[in-house]
């Protein structure tokens, strides 16, 4: 099942994927294009990512991929969702897309192993998770100015259920800016698969049901630019639209 | 006015301080030796920052104070209250105390000068931000282990209106271990005050209500060991107790 989470008439509702629309709590049907929509799930700690696809590492001149996963956290002001509009600073002259696979903890855990580690998971999302690459330090881990501003990581559309997603570890991603394609490459590269994430997280912290893990992106970075459509997509997972604009006036939905 | 957020009874209540004790919303006085403290605040996005003192830097080996704000995120896991238990993780050799001014963000702002950041406070708490340095790498953003662990964050017990903190660029800062005084600084010794950091971080995101700012720590790193009780005091706004345990078991209240 895919979940949604939209604005519609003055309330926040849940809803389900179905053929005529999406279908609200109370039987209702609405149309995608008639609700806001928002993050499918509401993100307690976000896990974040970097340089987990070796061809990206190297496109950002890291002379070598990281021996351990190299993991830093996103605050919450970060986070619209599908169809939303993300500011780009006027400080920066070079901001990147980077799809991603969002990983949703199902229920909390500590100490799981690999071979354990889907048993917690509860499903799946798609993230857009941009980065200033004026900010881009010498050092490993980034700081906020580049992956902390306000509305810089889209999430969604959909909230899927893992059960429906066959195999995490060999889903095709794919950026498209202005409906070209410029970023391709598949989970299977990831350096830390899923498992190795959730089990090297749970090692030294608790993993609480409501958790995201944003798994990295693959190389093809490319500067976007105001007024610029970026979709990101995760093969069954989802297809998620977003624009960006340049005044943070204009971020208000 | 001192705001405590306790659970007695079967009940998490706001209560503040009274000569005759704590006096809960509905009037009723109850002990502070009767409750559990939990964090006076429930922490939106928490910034962390590192070497803020100029003195822990140089301890620490760094050979130079950062040129800006060096600020990393942490997550909710890590948060207990006042008389709470920190577990130290069996695969350390080094966990130290950081006794730290918390300030609370009272509403919301983009692009706070300096000169108006204060009106963007609206209180400030003691926070223990305790470390373990085996993690600490080279490079100064420090990882998860280092700072993320379950319990590594006490805070309390108080969150004081700034109305009742004179200056809290001028609070003393103090740590005893089992009675003895193991560090001794004060905030003005900051790198970066707290309206340099306000103004800093909302320069390129929106502070929220809640958002709370951990300012740093000064010199005095000495490592702690299971059984220890350490007290971390910040003149006019706390004396926040914490006991370290061994045994992750031990941790539950």
């Amino acid at each position: 099942m895919k979940h949604a989470r939209i604005a519609v008439d003055g309330l926040i509702h849940n809803g389900v994927e179905t053929e005529a629309g999406i279908k609200l709590e109370n039987g209702r049907v609405v149309q995608e294009n008639d609700v806001v929509w928002l993050p499918p799930v509401q993100p307690q700690t976000v896990f974040t990512l970097g340089l987990n696809f070796a061809d990206h590492a190297a496109e950002l001149s890291f002379k070598e991929a990281p021996k351990e996963p190299l993991v830093f956290l996103k605050g919450p002001n970060t986070f619209i969702g599908h169809r939303g509009k993300t500011y780009r600073p006027s400080d920066v002259t070079f901001m990147h897309y980077e799809c991603e696979l969002a990983v949703v903890i199902g229920k909390a855990g500590k100490n799981i192993s690999k071979e354990d580690a889907y048993d917690y998971v509860g499903g799946y999302t798609v993230a857009n998770d941009y980065a200033l690459r004026d900010y881009l330090e010498n050092y490993y881990r980034p700081n906020l100015r580049v992956k902390n501003r306000d509305t810089c990581t889209p999430i969604g559309p959909w909230f899927v259920d893992k059960e429906d997603v066959e195999d995490p570890m060999n889903l095709k991603l794919r950026t498209l800016v202005n409906g070209e394609v410029v970023q391709e490459g598949t989970t299977a590269d990831m350096i830390f698969s899923v498992p190795d994430l959730i089990e090297y997280l749970s090692s030294f912290m608790t993993l609480n049901k409501g958790d995201i893990i944003l798994t990295g992106t693959p190389k093809g970075s490319v500067d976007t630019k105001v007024g610029d459509e970026v979709i990101t997509e995760v093969e069954g997972v989802g297809r998620l639209v977003n624009t960006i604009v340049g005044e943070e006036a204009d971020i208000k939905q």
